[in-house]
């Protein structure tokens, strides 16, 4: 039980059986994201963002998103984070010296998502913004991966709950678990696992691959790799952008990781059979 | 085949073999939605959203999507839908009559997502828009409700080459599949069932329900909503936003319908045991 998943009655039909039972679902609410920051010597707040989450972990939601729209690059940008009006609304307010190119922001919002790629959908997109392929570095065992999804399942006690949740982990060579975070989101998931190693000064994380419960689409792959995470792993299958932006920017791609099998997309040295 | 899908070289490991492959991925490409008005005697564009789509049924999609978004209401309004400038844009030419509200426009877009729901997420917005409870007619039976997953299924032929698309149909009570829509994203699935709905004419679906192949979110309920579909079937689980909105405005909710069972968490009365 948690306050991220919700009692609930519900009419349960089986067959021919039709019970009425208590049961859970998991949360969804808006999140407002504000932007704080100084302007001509004028203080502004302005919102960047609103998505649907479940709560908890919002402030490392809100800075994984910044960090993976690079907005901000690392710790020393934040002044504060910190909850204002009520629950469902983050403040991060930056340092006087973070330079914003606030055209770009506006232009980026202005049509993009909270979903966080979409604006700038493109690899050329990507390439303008600095983002390079990753190098080979660290290697993962097969029969690390292939214990991963067992281990991911594990860890997600709210969507045991209500079924109804994306789990995203972050997890180093040796197989530990260095995070593990649950969202009605997909991305809002990879968010929080990225804003968690954001705030432990962790990124960019060479060493660490990124695990997620659903598909492997853009957005995602875009996530791992602004991370600077060399390894994605999805228990369902990749999109075509995704595979050629793990290609091109030399992330390893992992996509039907469940049931001991799985498919390799690119960047294969990095897994030790 | 199609080219919603697209060839791909993978490596697919199961147990101590790796094989070298042939196999087919989802295709994912950005979309931008494009908006011409007339405004104070000069026509303009202006682009509304971006968003990550499977290529194929575009008009649809963006039909679709502007009149969930109640920016479009009927066909009168539209006098152009075309694509620009490539595949990847769309083009939709209001009527001049049309009236748009620009400031509401770029309120709601600054903030929000191309999922559609994330700037205005709230009951209350739903109000303001002037969205009424709907009323109870159509009804559905258990029967049909059940055999609604394998029919989807079927009828997904790209999700069978590539293991990577979302399904929503919309279906009458006599067991028609009026229509049904593939996509990467599961809120454009759902957009081009209802642009398709919309192009035909037959909104307000007061006698169709719509079948989606994942969760219910509070996005997809209100999508329901809007088009004025009574009955909202899900295969997986929803989230409390949904059930509450579901509940609000008197749309039947259906979740983990799978395996002839399913949970109902709103508007039991329209399905006949």
């Amino acid at each position: 039980m948690s306050n991220r998943s919700q009692a609930i009655h519900v009419a349960k039909v089986r067959g021919n059986l039709r019970e009425t039972v208590d049961d859970r679902v998991a949360v969804e609410e808006p999140l407002e994201i504000r932007l704080g920051f100084l302007q001509a010597g004028e203080r502004l707040t302005q919102p960047v963002s609103i998505t649907m989450r479940t709560p908890g972990d919002d402030e490392e939601l809100a800075v994984g998103f910044l960090f993976s729209e690079s907005i901000i690059r690392s710790m020393a940008d934040i002044a504060i984070v910190k909850p204002c009006q009520g629950d469902n609304t983050i403040r991060v307010e930056l340092e006087d010296d973070v330079e914003l190119d606030l055209e770009r922001l506006r232009r980026h919002f202005y049509t993009t998502s909270s979903c966080g790629v979409c604006g700038k959908a493109s690899l050329d997109a990507l390439h303008v913004m600095g983002a390079e392929p990753l190098e080979t570095g660290a290697r993962f065992a097969k029969d690390l991966l292939v214990s991963l999804p067992d281990r991911l399942r594990q860890a997600q006690a709210i969507f045991d709950e209500t079924g109804g949740l994306h789990a995203a982990a972050a997890f180093a060579a040796d197989g530990t678990i260095v995070a593990v975070r649950e969202d009605v989101g997909r991305h809002n998931a990879v968010d929080k696992v990225v804003g968690t190693l954001f705030q432990e000064q962790r990124l960019p994380a060479s060493e660490l691959g990124l695990m997620v419960s659903g598909r492997a689409s853009f957005e995602l792959v875009q996530k791992a790799l602004v991370a600077g995470m060399p390894l994605m792993a999805a228990v369902s299958a990749p999109s075509s952008l995704a595979v050629e932006l793990a290609r091109e920017f030399n992330v390893t791609l992992v996509g039907f990781l469940r049931g001991g099998s799985y498919n390799v997309y690119s960047g294969e040295e990095r897994i030790d059979a």
